[in-house]
């Protein structure tokens, strides 16, 4: 077995390695040859820090090293958050050569993300992600930014990151629910690409559940593949990159009808593939497959109370809605998605009255 | 004389067009072509609105346009005025085919561009810019953003536009102190690039500060060509889009030191523009034309007097400070310019202490 799996996002002169393993952030990976200045900022939440902050100092010899610790949850994920790092940059008297390290999940490197990409108009950032889903997900391809109060990420950039650091060892202390959470954005990786995944998916769900190191590995190393494929064919979301997002746009109005934060976004996407599926008019089996894996993942398969009229006046804001015509991405079949507003309007209100009543 | 004057800034799939002449703003030029979807939102400010919204809406026929009218000056350029203009996208219910169109001076241009780059992580904008300055450096190159309390440009991205429209009837109304400070900016570009051009401006001052249409005019457009070759040259300031900086590292200092919007940008440059001058020890005789070219300008040619201790500690944090070395642009000879931070530090004191009593 490798000591380490390593993949490369293919961007140009903007590509970048994805390393995964064990013990990375405290030492077992050299972090120093990445970090070009004689500064860093890292930016981590105040669950993250007391875990691995010092550990990751430790592997910074030399290095003029300052910090910024946010408050820990996604309602925190705001413009002014971001403009706290910004401010923890000038403090630390940051140049152009300085280097934002994100230590955290998803929220810690979107708003670092951001604020690299802000700060005297883009400074290198890296990722070290500490959550499943910022690992398979969030941390890879450079999509940065913060929630406005009407809509998720309305404000941000992309910035791709120098380099995406995957301990696994963070998993260990990661809450089950978050893991599973995390599991939401691997089970859409194989919906939309990988019939094959799904399928081993299937079978080592319980496994993964368990925390089981090394299939957790193998699948952060296969989501991260699926997603650095689609991110070298389409960085800026023209057209493909969109398929990751498969129940997102259904996610992201759970999200906005609950408040942020409520819950979590992994949660909210889980429920929104089902949304998805359901107006895909995927064959029944297809369908129940993907009910029965988000269930074996104990992730949520329908969407919460909060009524229908909510949810599609939240939609109407999302970002995946182009000129007001209510565009999504739908499963051909488990493996295979398209982006399309070629689905019949009754069959949406179907799905939203989901959100009316408790769903079969 | 043609009717309009054309320039191409040249950056493969993100080139445009800069397009100068008289009557533009108001339909002498066909603005729809460039706003690609249904709707665009128009930032101004509350001098400039008054003039000239309406008749460039009429400019925009069958759009859907919504406007975000923001206070005048310099102090106004926060993130929180970016964020304003985001709110405005998001009540528009703006999607990513919106269009932002900038009608001010370059402070509107900077924030309304930074809030087309960070909105759904970037969309379309427009430059029309309504004073010298914004029309002959500030509205051509990409850089947007807003500043921070502690330094001027700290928060920012670099965002193209799809078209930079300048309407030379606009500068009938710009205030002839505003008009001499987008001066400032033109010498500037003869200083570092075009010893010709400077010798055109020796002989043709007393014209262009009159307002003649016609000088204007070809000022503006050879500045652009100036700007443009730079940009395309080095759309991220990486090497020689630095040279633009020339006088602004100090001019920064002079802002910062007295408050921003105490001083024009421009009158801050052109002092700015004499002590960089002085640090490059260039010959008596040229130093001489530089002063006596701004002076004939009646722009300063001195800083104020806010002593030189407070100039210093302004400029740790200039943004062309590179690994805390304090590098300059100084000239070799008029109309070439160096980055260099190879100067004698004795001299730089020198340099500094015309902060604190008046300079000869």
């Amino acid at each position: 077995m490798p000591k380490e799996r390593t993949i490369t996002v293919e961007l140009g002169d903007r590509s970048y390695r994805i390393v995964i393993g064990s013990g990375l952030l405290g030492g077992q990976f050299e972090l120093a040859p990445y970090v070009h200045g004689p500064d860093c900022l890292i930016v981590s939440n105040e669950t993250v820090a007391p875990l691995y902050l010092a550990a990751l100092k430790q592997n910074l010899p030399g290095r003029d090293v300052s910090e910024v610790i946010l408050p820990d949850g996604e309602s925190f994920k705001t413009l002014a958050s971001a403009a706290s790092v910004i401010d923890g940059l000038v403090r630390a008297h940051a140049n152009r050569d300085t280097t934002v390290i994100a230590l955290g999940g998803g929220v810690v490197g979107d708003i670092a993300g951001f604020a690299a990409a802000c700060y005297m108009r883009g400074v290198a950032f890296i990722q070290v992600p500490t959550t499943l889903l910022a690992q398979v997900d969030s941390s890879v391809g450079g999509k940065t930014g913060v929630n406005h109060a009407d809509g998720k990420n309305l404000i941000g950039a992309f910035h791709q990151p120098q380099l995406v650091l995957i301990d696994t060892d963070t998993l260990q202390t990661l809450p089950a629910r978050e893991l599973r959470a995390g599991l939401a954005e691997v089970i859409k990786h194989g919906a939309i690409a990988d019939a094959d995944y799904f399928s081993w998916l299937e079978t080592n769900m319980a496994g993964l559940l368990r925390g089981d190191f090394e299939l957790l590995a193998a699948a952060i190393q296969r989501s991260c593949e699926i997603k650095a494929a689609v991110v070298a064919e389409d960085e800026r979301e023209r057209g493909m990159r969109a398929l990751l997002n498969f129940g997102h746009t259904f996610g992201h109005a759970i999200e906005n009808s609950l408040g942020y934060g409520e819950w979590l976004h992994g949660e909210a996407v889980a429920a929104g593939m089902v949304m998805a599926a359901a107006l895909s008019q995927l064959e029944d089996a297809q369908f129940e497959r993907l009910k029965v894996l988000l269930a074996a993942a104990s992730l949520p398969i329908a969407p919460p109370l909060v009524g229908s009229g909510r949810m599609a006046a939240a939609m109407k804001l999302d970002k995946k809605v182009q000129s007001k015509v209510l565009r999504f991405v739908l499963l051909k079949r488990i493996g295979e998605a398209c982006v399309t507003a070629d689905y019949p309007a009754a069959i949406l209100e179907e799905v939203l009255a989901m959100a009316d009543a408790a769903a079969s």
